[in-house]
């Protein structure tokens, strides 16, 4: 992360912890505030304070000395997760490992944590335990790791975007239209359910906000497509929402998508932009979090720096669904799902692909029509359409989009073949009517790319409050 | 906006209308792709289009010579809004306000918009009209100019928090528990709304898909908070929803909103931090979007540009409730609601105080404790809290926030005089068990910014698609 801006108002001399641990701060006077996470009494008379602000991993350690004057009142019962303020004077360490240490003249404490009530004590807990304390698990350094490193691949995204001329959309995440005829969708509604229980049916939508049956948005495709078809390059970036119920680890109801949309782009620009936006992404997060990317090299997924490294060197591979087919068919490996030309993959096909047959990123295209959404280009073959997928290792599919039908007619004939009504559509139409223009566009989920870049196995741990079937906790 | 990376994949030489439009351009082969804006034909035998592509409010000047092969079949049929692609020289324009015009040497259309059934034509339409073309309306300059702002202003929100060391948090949008136990929500559920008619209540939550009640977040605060009392600095930016059934220029029942929250941060620092973001936002917009800023001084409010600049040098002005109310009682204006000491101020007040009174930015604070949530830190008097509500001309309140009680004592008598059940809030509560920590934070609109900067009176001329009573259109 950038660097911490000194304390606005303050003229206490307060510095984040990552800025204290930088040997050139050593041999100033500062305060620094945060949380213990251990203290070790030294026969030598004074204690060490590991001390942690969430601005980086690592703690700052405080050497605070017995002529302290709440020494033996306070500092000697400090515990894991006490909230202090430390002022003294930072000094090159001599001890392995860390830059600078902190001698302090004064500590304050600020809010006690009890030892016998206070949940993350130094055991380890396992992270299904972690989400029951979901307000407290950022404390760890496995969640703190990924908070930041969530925050890293959202700046980035930002910055991406903003840097090749995308300007940011904020679609309608409450909608009255389904955008692909696919995916259970949560209603919304201010109708009072115990009284309409009462009061039995028909639904009187009248009575509802918005007077009809309104949803949770699955995706802000088509609204964005109309801004690509007026201000050329735009990107949406928010809250998405599936009524799944799929208890995976693999899905949330609730999860964040990044779809940008470009006037002028076909399929071969969708992929570049796709294969460049990752990239960035990754190497953002080796730039930029280097602590914790080291973290999760170490702890989580052994190999994961030089495996971003490849990745990031290398150009991503390139496959035709036809292709893949043929290689799925000929592998003599054993799938739970048959594979035949015209069926949909799966995802134990996706991982043989990206995993066993190409050992890195694929990008798979031009799918059969009869998978795929209406509003994906047809191809001259009439029997596949524009769309590609992003494959890799141990996530599966990262990243889906396509080039999008711009010939009115053709859209109005998949329409019908998929039996969508063209009247609530009659927008998303009107695209193709006024000034129509080929235009491309793909959607990333932003929990799946931090699981990819972190190596987190189950995406309720990449989220800061997942919400599940039965969970909607905190 | 930062100017658009050329095109990724392209030999075409494509350029942004941006980038043509700047004077070092000129003299260089490129290609333009766009939308016709007006096309003029000279007796000089050549045509004069005027080109937009989004990137920027100016158009490209083209001129077409007769030349061309398809000149009076297509070239001469072309009206606003058909999509074209222009390759030809850039050349210094010799016409006054523009640096350079493209001489074409092929113009392809790519897509027609017959002037009979177009509805953008040159006529002016009402924004009330052009709310009902959302899905066309970006494509006219006032709502083109809007929301290359409104991007303007979202990426300062991002650059200016990641700069200051603050971590970008997605808080849930789907919650079971209401942040202020104020604000109407709208509800979230897969019942199906027919067979719970039919079937008669009361309502089994066991098949609801969270297996309890679920609303849309009024605000992202309390789990921002946690996230605050880990990793020290955080801010929230999402869409947030009031279910209020009120159809003014000032409401939406989707917007968004930044809030930030700081641990080890006070009243002051608060305030200075929403000052300094502000000012951050205003002069980002004047420096970056300098042509659409322009253009809203001229044909939207006048004098906007030196309001805005004025607004930047000055320190924002700081007042207490209590000497507000004092002001009000003697200023000799005639309110519609009668103002006394522990009332909450209306629009017409807090308007008055910012325009009238002060005549530019104001931060009012320490308002009383009977018309403030319960998590509002109670001051030494008993009777205020450590509020502060930022107040600006033509708008009215644009800021709201506070430093955050952290006193688990003071917090629970504050939850029992509001009648708030400590169970629902146990894990807010837990933040004050466990290494409690002086914080404080606050939400801007995001839509009320863009209002403010751009001067545009309704708010729904600010966002895409605005949701208001009764219309989830798009």
């Amino acid at each position: 992360m950038t660097a911490s801006a000194d304390h606005p108002a303050s003229t206490s001399n307060w510095i984040s912890v990552q800025q204290a641990r930088r040997a050139e701060s050593a041999g100033s006077e500062h305060e620094i505030r945060g949380w213990v996470r251990t203290r070790r009494d030294s026969k030598g008379g004074f204690s060490f304070i590991e001390v942690n602000d969430g601005s980086c991993m690592g703690n700052l350690q405080v050497v605070a000395p017995a002529e302290l004057a709440n020494y033996s009142d306070e500092v000697q019962r400090l515990t894991a997760g006490c909230c202090i303020v430390v002022r003294g004077q930072l000094q090159e360490s001599p001890a392995k490992g860390q830059a600078t240490e902190l001698h302090a003249s004064e500590v304050r404490v600020l809010g006690w944590a009890d030892p016998e009530t206070y949940p993350l004590q130094k055991k380890r807990h396992s992270f299904e335990k972690l989400r029951e304390w979901a307000h407290l698990r950022t404390r760890t350094n496995t969640l703190g790791a990924v908070m930041r490193v969530r925050n890293r691949i959202s700046q980035s995204i930002h910055q991406f975007y903003d840097e090749n001329g995308f300007f940011y959309v904020n679609t309608p995440v409450i909608t009255a239209s389904d955008c692909e005829g696919a995916g259970e969708m949560f209603r919304v509604t201010t109708l009072d359910l115990e009284r309409l229980a009462a009061a039995g049916g028909p639904v009187n939508y009248d009575h509802d906000f918005f007077d009809k049956p309104t949803f949770l948005t699955v995706s802000g495709q088509l609204e964005a497509e109309t801004f690509a078809c007026s201000l050329g390059r735009v990107y949406t970036f928010g809250p998405t929402f599936r009524a799944e119920n799929s208890n995976t680890s693999r899905h949330l109801a609730e999860f964040w998508m990044v779809e940008p949309e470009a006037a002028f782009f076909d399929l071969a620009d969708n992929m570049d932009l796709a294969e460049r936006f990752l990239k960035r992404l990754f190497a953002d997060c080796l730039e930029h979090c280097q602590e914790d990317m080291e973290f999760f090299d170490l702890r989580i997924e052994k190999g994961k720096i030089d495996q971003m490294k490849s990745v990031i060197e290398k150009p991503f591979q390139h496959m035709s669904y036809t292709e893949a087919i043929k290689v799925l068919e000929q592998c003599g490996e054993s799938f739970d799902y048959p594979i035949s030309w015209g069926t949909d993959l799966q995802a134990e096909h996706e991982r043989y692909l990206t995993e066993k047959h190409v050992g890195g990123p694929l990008i798979l295209t031009d799918y059969p029509s009869t998978i795929k959404p209406f509003y994906m280009r047809l191809s001259d073959d009439e029997k596949t359409v524009a769309a590609m997928d992003v494959l890799v290792p141990g996530v599966g599919e990262i990243i889906g989009g396509s080039q999008r039908e711009e010939r009115l007619d053709v859209l109005q004939k998949r329409m019908a073949a998929q039996d969508l009504n063209e009247e609530e559509y009659w927008w998303y139409l009107d695209l193709r009517r006024f000034g129509t223009v080929p235009h491309a566009g793909f959607g990333l989920g932003l929990e799946r790319a931090v699981q990819y870049v972190t190596g987190m196995t189950n995406i309720r741990d990449v989220i800061p409050f997942p919400r599940t079937p039965g969970n909607a906790e905190f």
